[in-house]
């Protein structure tokens, strides 16, 4: 058999692969970014279950429109301007098996091979894994702890310019730095990129989990061109294996997705996109939203001050002010992938910076998430990193 | 704003833009490809999510792996034994969103742009539409009553031979013609194919749905080369909103799979994967396919009788002795398409048999689906459809 060039090109996601070997109860896992699992509302999914079925009966199990069941689409709608301060119509949204399938699905309406597509150093490694199916030329736009660095971006851009196809960027509670853009970086990111015309992807699965500080306006509410798309989840506000996300896009950019999902799934699950419906309908998901955030919160400071008090000096680590991740930097000698058996062998894991660099590089640092561990595994995990460091630090 | 290449070319499936004007409740559609909603076991549906979330909770709405929830491969394993014939272990199975989802991965992962890829000639429209976003070179094999004809593919083979990179059949029940490969014709098929080394998709979704005849073995079941990758779906058999299918291969095509499903969509969903399990857990699935299989087979007959009975001489059509459709052919001076503003104005849905080709033409079919409408609403639809193929004919 003769494979593809893309299936030449296919490697396993060092994620999912690293999610693999950390299932044993035994291992204190700050590698997936999993939610908190006791807090899925089990009690309220099965009335709704109930519900869907007897109010909607067969609907519900059949076929479907591509695009996505219409109620849904509409309380996203409501949500948009809740939570994100964006108007937009249920026509403007697509809804997808996941945020991953919409990432996979915007790379290919808009990349050809060798096509330039922006993105920030670091950013997600899953998103990067969906735009490589396209082979497109990665450019790097240099961040600090406020986000994309305007200056880097203006002359990324008088270098590129035209050139550039698309734009990813994560402005809320990065993954993995866990890093928010402020106002002031938004308005400028603006101003440069209207001086252009390609689409920019804001990726915000993590923007409703804010535990400290002011909620700062999405770039889609600013957008006054149309060409900002927007990618929101139920994975990490309700749950993930239910794989329900949605598009929020132009008109014009909608219509090629549905009919390019079309060809590659039909559509999302009839079923699953009523359980997130009906849960909205029946409960209260920014009461549930409100518990996700005292836990993690809870977490995150928890992490954040075991990290002061176990890492050694010359390691440093991002305060997010919301989200699933923190990111910690090493000395820049140091290969955090070279340490990892070193720290599987104490049954911690963390995942390895170099995979979030399009480019590759920066070995020194790693993602560590907070959501998924409880509170004393947290402190005893960091712990036993910080012991691991410290060995690796003195040598 | 630029699009890709690929987003340039595409185009909206005319099954699924047919199926939204037929949603009407005053149209008979036997347009689209759906199950009868009357048979979804909705009360059993809701003890099976009950039960998955009070024994698995957290696990079945949380993230799981990429290649599927491993208690349900189990089960597919042993029913591709003893529905199928065919021999195969849990890590030969990936579950994918509908059989829609495997053959675009599959034709990403062997074709390449301007690869040859065999179809029959007419075959399933869904399945063009997913090769056609790596724009392969189409190659029709001819077909007769009995599928494809054995000399015309080694005389393709002969011309084409090592550059063909994939080939697609549908040996049960053809979509869109009904049409099953006898015994002889399959062992035809697989001496011949056997001579060289493409891989080829055994697409089977009704192959449980038989009403007359004996049971013919897969040709995954003939496979001794490893070469045939079969597709299965729990749409047909249990409810097709769920997304749940799967696909059976060598593990080395598994595994390239699992890391293409990795970066398109991450997994299927983990609660749907469990309804089914669960479902075939708690219920008797042979029997709710006998059900369905009494019911359909009814209206095969009902619907095959009706169009003895009104359809006017000239206008010829299948007997499928399983599956969802069957096939009209119309005198060739006739347009399918053309008459359909005709055939809608009676409330009436069909698909034009166009499409079906992978390079046009053939204008003179269409395409009847017969599970989902209820009896009386078969003998009337096809009654006026009659009315109108007379008048049209009598032109």
């Amino acid at each position: 058999m003769k494979y593809s060039d893309l299936a030449m090109g296919l490697k396993a996601s060092e994620i999912r692969e690293l999610l693999k070997l950390t299932t044993m109860p035994e291992v204190i896992s700050f590698a997936g970014g999993l939610p908190a699992p006791e807090l899925f509302p089990l009690e309220e999914m099965k009335q709704v279950d109930v519900a869907i079925l007897d109010k909607e009966g067969q609907q519900a199990v059949q076929y479907g429109t591509t695009d996505g069941y219409i109620p849904l689409r509409e309380k996203i709608a409501a949500r948009m301007k809740q939570a994100f301060q964006v108007d937009c119509k249920p026509e403007e949204i697509v809804i997808t098996s996941g945020s991953q399938q919409g990432l996979s699905l915007l790379a290919q309406i808009f990349l050809n091979k060798d096509d330039i597509i922006l993105v920030e150093s670091p950013t997600y490694l899953g998103a990067l894994n969906a735009f490589k199916l396209c082979d497109p030329r990665f450019v790097d736009v240099p961040t600090d702890e406020q986000g994309i660095i305007p200056e880097e971006l203006e002359k990324i851009l008088e270098e590129h310019g035209d050139h550039v196809r698309l734009m990813y960027v994560i402005p809320e509670f990065q993954n993995p730095t866990g890093i928010t853009w402020p106002l002031e970086r938004r308005k400028a990111f603006m101003d440069i990129v209207n001086k252009y015309d390609f689409p920019i992807i804001e990726d915000d699965p993590y923007g409703e989990l804010r535990y400290d500080g002011d909620i700062v306006p999405s770039l889609k509410s600013m957008d006054t061109k149309g060409n900002i798309i927007f990618l929101g989840s139920f994975s990490k506000i309700l749950m993930p294996g239910l794989r329900v996300a949605w598009m929020v896009a132009d008109p014009e950019v909608i219509d090629k997705i549905v009919k390019l999902k079309q060809a590659v799934d039909l559509q999302s699950s009839s079923f699953a996109q009523r359980q997130c419906s009906y849960f909205i309908d029946m409960f209260d998901l920014d009461a549930h939203v409100a518990k996700i955030k005292a836990l993690y919160g809870k977490r995150r400071t928890l992490m954040y001050e075991s990290m002061q008090k176990y890492f050694p000096e010359g390691v440093t680590f991002t305060y997010p002010e919301g989200g699933l991740f923190t990111w910690v930097t090493l000395p820049e000698y140091m290969d955090a992938k070279a340490i990892m058996p070193k720290v599987l062998a104490k049954n911690v894991a963390y995942v390895p910076g170099e995979p979030f660099y399009a480019n590759g590089g920066h070995a020194n640092h790693f993602r560590l998430n907070y959501s998924n561990m409880p509170e004393e595994r947290i402190v005893e995990g960091i712990k036993r990193l910080g012991d691991v460091l410290k060995e690796e630090i003195a040598k």
